[in-house]
Order: structure tokens, then C-alpha cells, then sequence
């Protein structure tokens, strides 16, 4: 089977986290919100449905699992948290990749969408490492 | 059980389609695009991981049949299709609901979100008519 090869855009605008059984996970490098990607390592896929049937059942488990874990990270961490949001767009990016972010009514795109409103806000590197520490920690825990 | 209620506000801005085996299927009152919205018949229900399990898995079925028929009526209509975007927010209206939205690369809002990007252009009439009844029928072939 050829490596897996992940789009280099996804791959500048954020940072790894962790390895799950389908996908890697990444945080998003914009500070405003507590934003994590998930990329199936698979080559070739652009829609959910081009996974096989069982990629598929773990894609949403994986989602799912993220989605316990971001909101356990706004806790620990003291980040307001109102809604999360799951997103599967890949209109600048086709590779497949679900986005799902923490959201909550003082963000700066609130009520409205994250994708595009304004430019990120990248991370400053102390603040970066103690997230992408508190996402592996509860994605391990969940 | 208690009968399910729909939010009003999806009600308003969408009109009845079908209905599968956990959700209504609506379509968006915005002519610019072919977009459904999916909302399982459940109370009480905000996120994807608040349904139990058989329901989880039931919602990623429904919604890539809702893909697939989305991405037909397109074809059929002579629309063009570059990908889908299939999201839960509910920022505005917190019940659960999925969105499955055609976007092709001439679209108002392409490559930014649908969501809050201007106000939506409602269907005449007669257009409505046949978009309702080609994604009812491809629903049923899908």
C-alpha cells in the first residue's frame, strides 16, 4: 500500500496531536479557538463515502471521540464552551478532513461559521504546547 | 415517547422532502443551492454524540444517502456539483440538525461557508416543486 500523504496546506495550518486507528489528529494554529482536524490516512479520498463502509464507522467514532475531548480540554483549560461544530467542507482542501471546534458565544465568528471569517491568530509556542499536551491527554482519556 | 418537535425556526427556512427511518429530510428555501437539511426525530437532542449509538450510526447513513441524492439531483437538473459540504453547527438553532450542501466552484459563497453569507434567494414556486419531488425520488432510488 503507497504511504499515506497528507495534503501540505492542512499540514501548515496546524499541528499534530495524536495518532488514531484511522486518522491522524491535528490542532488548528489559531489561538481564537479550540479547533481540531482529523485527516483519515487514506490516499485518493475526498468525500466521507468514498471510505470503505468500516473507515467509515470510525471516522464518526474518531469524530465523536475528538468532539468528548475538545470540550474536556475547554474545561480543563477554562475555555467557555457553548456548541461544538462538525464540519466536513474540503472546498480549498478536497483531501478529506473533518474539522471540529470547540464554539461558544463570545468567539469572534459567533453565531456564524469559523471557515474563512478572518485570518488566524496562530498560537504563540507556550500556549501551543500546553494545548496540543491537554489534547493527547484527553484524547487518550475518552 | 413524547411526539418529536422541530425547532420553528428550521421549519421556516426549509421545506419537507421525506422522511427516513430517524430524520426528516428538508430542503433549504435558498435557490442559489441544493441543500438539504437532515434532522433526526428526536428531543431533546443538541449534538451527534447526545443520540444513542444505533442512532449515531443511523445519521451517518442517512446522510451520505442525502450525498448521494443530492449529488444525482444535480446531475439530473443539470447542475454543477464540485463537492460536498456536510456539517453539523447549530449555532443558531442548537437542535441537532445536518446540513448536506452542494457547492460547485461558481457558487455565491465558494470556497467560504454557505452559512451567513448573505441572505437566502427563496425558490419560486414551480422550481421548488421539482427540486422537492427529484430529491424525494432520489432519495428513494439511493
Amino acid at each position: 500500500m503507497a504511504p499515506f500523504i497528507a495534503d501540505p496546506r492542512l499540514l501548515q495550518s496546524s499541528h499534530p496531536v495524536t495518532t488514531l486507528d484511522l486518522c491522524d489528529v491535528r490542532l488548528q494554529d489559531d489561538a481564537r479557538y479550540l479547533w481540531a482536524v482529523l485527516i483519515p490516512r487514506r490516499n485518493g479520498v475526498q468525500e466521507i463515502e468514498d471510505l470503505a463502509p468500516a473507515d467509515q464507522t470510525q471516522l464518526l467514532a474518531e469524530t465523536l471521540q475528538t468532539g468528548k475531548a475538545i470540550r474536556k480540554v475547554a474545561q480543563d483549560l477554562g475555555y467557555p464552551h457553548t456548541k461544538l461544530n462538525i464540519a466536513n467542507l474540503g472546498n480549498v482542501v478536497p483531501q478529506l478532513h473533518v474539522h471540529v471546534v470547540s464554539r461558544h458565544t463570545d468567539d469572534p465568528a459567533w453565531p456564524g461559521p469559523v471557515w474563512g471569517h478572518s485570518p488566524a491568530l496562530p498560537y504563540p509556542d507556550a500556549q501551543r504546547v500546553r494545548v496540543v499536551m491537554a489534547l493527547e491527554a484527553a484524547l487518550i482519556a475518552t
